[in-house]
């Protein structure tokens, strides 16, 4: 039994406090390794990222029009306002899908739709809305526009060799999509963190059994399977065992060799109660953690460590199990999962626009939007990214929305996030 | 086209508001029926029930001790105190998983354990705490308790013929431990709606391609079929299909014989918009159902239904393709789906505590809560049923915790409940 047990005065191990208990556990955790594996893009939804993914590529290859309009040199409109437009001719179109292989000369302009590649020579596209068609070759445009307008530069949504999605992070529907338009079809993930699960008690029948008086069917497996499961790790049913230690001892040994995590949920029977302690008090390396928690319910909970493994005793009532897998297997199975996912859970959240948002009346805007937690609560950052950028699907957290009647949200107001997943 | 789009003008059909769309097709999905089939329970978790689930039996099917210490008659310890303490002789001993054949007599009592069966003749369990052992037979009772303390009834938990489960209630892991324990081990679900996806346009090539200038790869796809899946329901691949009428009208009327609903995404080139608009303006009963939307992005999405299968056009850039998803797509596919789950979804939430509760200092109380959205914001109702309430898993929604220097909780206080799943 390990030394840094509390003891009380007769000897016995006094109980922990909730915090002191997790503690305990948590400081065994590193010691525990899960292996990594690839995995294809089309079988990693959920599935938890063992290296940072990196942009393979640039994205996107070639700039792109954000716009339906003419592809011009910017030049070709400084100084053009409405009352002294500027006059280009349409010389040529930019087909989508196909790369033009020449471009207008100055003066001249391609027209081009949303998506179209920029043509050699160009370095902006004017909108439609901002010009006049005065025949089949000829338009005005009635304003001037920089150098870049509406265009998404080659890498402007994610360059090459830049990180396209951290470690330790679960892949949501949105980085799939992110990854796909990167070209990567392959992704090094952690292995599932595999869980074996006995359940011990002479009066423990298997569910599918109907019990004579005085027996009681098996709850607490299916139900633990069901809560790893969720977490997208793998579970293993290792039946019933009755109050025999040899049996016991053997079942535990296989759960033990099969699994980074064995969990058994004891009886309220003082035999099976009593096997288990007896097992995993003879267990080293370094063997019992914890053993009893101040806590209802829960409190007979058992925790031990043996190499790198570790074994959950959990108390035989299902409502006391569930507690006891909430408060410290939950956490463990994350933790050696890999996950250290930093994204907010749950529906909506409120918090401050660090920066003002216009929009449409008579519009509905949905804005991506990123958060950050402070001291001072949530941070609502817009992702002000151009139209077209991909990466911004995998970034976000949530939408702000901007209802139909507003024009726009003041710097620091107060905010509600839709969140995403 | 539908008589009840508005138009404007000049005869073209003018943008909806996202609730007038979101309305139209609300009022559609009561027509498209999706039927149910039989799994088996270990199959069950994430679906969605198609008819309440009753109790086959009584749970607990016989009275059992709470407690561990002396099934006793209630009016054997009737005015007993510390200072007038009844003695009863110990004449047996509950086994545990074993049904006892016959009880103690009158003035007599047996030992019991958590979980043990009351044995003929006696109604109450005296705690162990509440006795003193005078020598091998004899016991000292020091305090007087009423009938069926410390006893779960038969039924007490749940009773034959009662609901376990409401219809259209996604499975958790806790129902899953709810029905264990009952004995059920099929369950009628709704079957898994089944949607059809498919990518227009000439410049999307699939992601596995290195896609030549002009063209891009398809992220739609990949990432409409994980929030499908992340919903548990089940998405189908018709792949990408250029922009030629013929092959595009054969492969939605394929993917619409195999799926309840279909969703095509467009490109951003004016020849797959215009197609998917043709092919879906010349679809009857009733056709085109909304047509163009005022949010940003997303503004282009055509929804349609056909008899009773539903299309969804989406514009083909991926973040406002997204957007429509969860604008018009998510809650379609929940309808459908059957689901209607009031169970709160996110880590935590903040209510008001509609019953005072009291508790031990130096332990952490693990209270399990069901909430009621009111107008006056969220109530908090404490389940107080008998630690033996398998049932309790399953009807909470989350923990109420009292910490370790706190006596209880004052009724009417404001509390925060951290929620299952």
């Amino acid at each position: 039994m390990s030394p840094t047990l509390p003891r009380d005065m007769l000897g016995r191990s006094a109980l922990l406090s909730v915090d002191e208990a997790q503690n305990i556990l948590k400081r065994r955790l590193p010691g525990i390794r899960i292996g990594s594996e690839t995995v294809s893009l089309h079988r990693s939804l959920g599935r938890i990222t063992a290296q940072p993914v990196v942009a393979p590529e640039d994205l996107p290859p070639h700039p792109r029009s954000t716009m339906d309009g003419f592809a011009v040199r910017a030049a070709d409109t400084f100084g053009a306002t409405e009352t002294m437009p500027a006059y280009l001719t349409v010389t040529g179109e930019v087909r989508m899908g196909e790369f033009p292989a020449t471009g207008p000369e100055s003066g001249c302009c391609y027209r081009i739709a949303t998506g179209g590649l920029l043509p050699p020579g160009t370095d902006s596209v004017i909108m439609l809305e901002h010009t006049v068609r005065l025949d089949d070759t000829m338009i005005e445009v009635n304003r001037s526009i920089g150098g870049g307008t509406n265009v998404i530069g080659r890498g402007d949504d994610i360059a090459r060799g830049a990180e396209a999605l951290p470690a330790h992070r679960r892949i949501s529907p949105r980085d799939l999509g992110l990854l796909a338009g990167l070209g990567i079809d392959e992704i090094r993930v952690f292995r599932r963190v595999r869980v074996g699960i006995l359940a011990t008690g002479d009066e423990i029948v298997a569910p599918g059994e109907s019990p004579p008086p005085g027996k009681i069917r098996n709850i607490n497996t299916i139900a633990l399977e069901g809560l790893i499961r969720e977490m997208g790790q793998s579970a293993t049913d290792y039946g019933i065992v009755a109050d025999n230690r040899e049996v016991f001892d053997r079942r535990l040994q296989k759960a033990l060799a099969e699994n980074d995590l064995v969990i058994f949920s004891g009886s309220s029977s003082v035999g099976s109660r009593d096997l288990g302690e007896q097992v995993l008090s003879e267990l080293d390396d370094p063997g019992i953690l914890v053993h009893g928690v101040a806590v209802k319910p829960g409190k007979p909970v058992i925790i031990a460590a043996h190499g790198n493994k570790l074994l959950f005793g959990l108390p035989g009532h299902p409502v006391s199990a569930l507690v006891c897998f909430d408060l410290f297997i939950r956490k463990s199975i994350e933790t050696l999962a890999g996950l250290d996912d930093p994204r907010p859970r749950g529906r909506r959240v409120r918090g401050t626009l660090m920066r003002p948002l216009n929009s449409a009346a008579g519009r509905r805007d949905y804005v991506r939007v990123r958060l950050e937690e402070s001291t001072d609560g949530v941070k609502v950052y817009p992702i002000l990214a151009k139209s077209g950028a991909i990466s911004s699907l995998s970034r976000a957290h949530g939408y702000l929305i901007i209802g139909e009647s507003s024009q726009g949200i003041e710097q620091y107001a107060r905010v509600t996030v839709e969140l995403f997943d």
